[in-house]
């Protein structure tokens, strides 16, 4: 664990991580789905296979947070799935909360993949008064204006942003401030936070203008 | 124009193209935001800053696509916007099809950002007895059964995938034999298609999940 803790603190280390967390994700899902198949083992080559990757990058990754497999025999599937679950710290309980509970807010309150991997909803904040007491899934919207007592009282870990763009980095500024260290961006703009706060940006325009550009390229040939 | 294109079909050229198409992406956010505040000039500093990466980057950004602006003098905002759009292609019309009309894909009928930046839901699809007919923003909800019929009639271009992750191969599989070419999938799998699709995913559980594994490292020192 040293050695991965240690590459997490450097520049070139963490985008190893990055990359490499994403793709522990996808073997976690693909696990899951081989488990509730009944399927007691699992090849390298059946995982690479499962994700689009290679199973030489398959061996890699495991490698990293030590061997789990045994060569020849393949991975045990459970064992494999609950030593990857530890990793991604799915063994643990995480509290949510949501800051502006507009249309994606309320899609992510009923996205039922959270709830399955121990992510909870715990507390609901919007600045706008029509929704401040109005409840979503059995939790009641709270002032923004208190956002500070709010997260502290109701234990959250990990803090879902999505507010209009132009009210984004007070409200990332704020929760820096109350000590959050996890955010997920859904606002369309570069959140600036201290070095120890880790923010993931969700920007489907982006995702969009990826597809456009590709068609376009291909339009205009 | 040419050198962009041959690098996009080389997987080394692929790997440029995206994170250069995703940060271009960024400026042009940027760069509306700074039209909209009435400033007509805007330095590499400036968009370097506003965007987390170096002035250099944003140099290299430019002039891999020509350069646009001028040594000393900053780039005109506006030209510089127009051009970056015509790269995004997002001086074109784009249809899109939304395929399974659920929590997120209801959220995505009222992303206003679509709209602005000229993607337009043209057909709604499900396999849902109980949506099927009803409405969504004036689209009528069509049978999942008629993708191909449908798909060609309203003239999509790029189609969300939006439906729970056992059927999401089984429409990616129908939608590349209806010819279309660029696929955002919301569905928590790697969808396989040939290698002339371009699909983009969107997966909010692998985002969280990176956070969690931030977490789980910093508690479990």
């Amino acid at each position: 664990m040293i050695n991965q803790r240690e590459t997490a603190r450097t520049k070139y280390g963490q985008k190893i991580a990055d990359a490499t967390v994403g793709r522990l994700s996808r073997y976690y899902r693909t696990l899951k789905q081989l488990e509730s198949l009944g399927v007691a083992t699992v090849s390298s080559d059946e995982l690479a296979k499962r994700n689009n990757v290679t199973s030489a990058q398959v061996r890699k990754d495991f490698s990293f947070f030590g061997a789990f497999g045994r060569r020849g025999l393949g991975y045990n599937v459970r064992d494999l799935k609950h030593n990857i679950a530890h990793i991604l710290g799915l063994d643990l309980e995480w509290h949510l909360a949501l800051v502006g509970v507009g249309n994606i807010g309320r899609a992510l309150l009923n996205f039922r993949q959270f709830q399955e991997q121990n992510f909870y909803f715990t507390l609901l904040l919007d600045s706008d008064p029509r929704k401040i007491g109005t409840r979503f899934n059995n939790l009641e919207v709270k002032n923004l204006d208190h956002l500070a007592e709010e997260i502290t009282k109701a234990h959250v870990d990990i803090v879902v942003i999505s507010v209009p763009v132009e009210a984004a980095q007070k409200v990332a500024d704020q929760l820096v401030a109350t000590g959050i260290k996890a955010i997920l961006n859904f606002a369309p703009t570069s959140l600036h936070v201290p070095s120890d706060v880790v923010v993931r940006n969700e920007n489907m325009v982006i995702e969009i203008e990826h597809l456009s550009f590709a068609l376009a390229q291909t339009e205009r040939v």
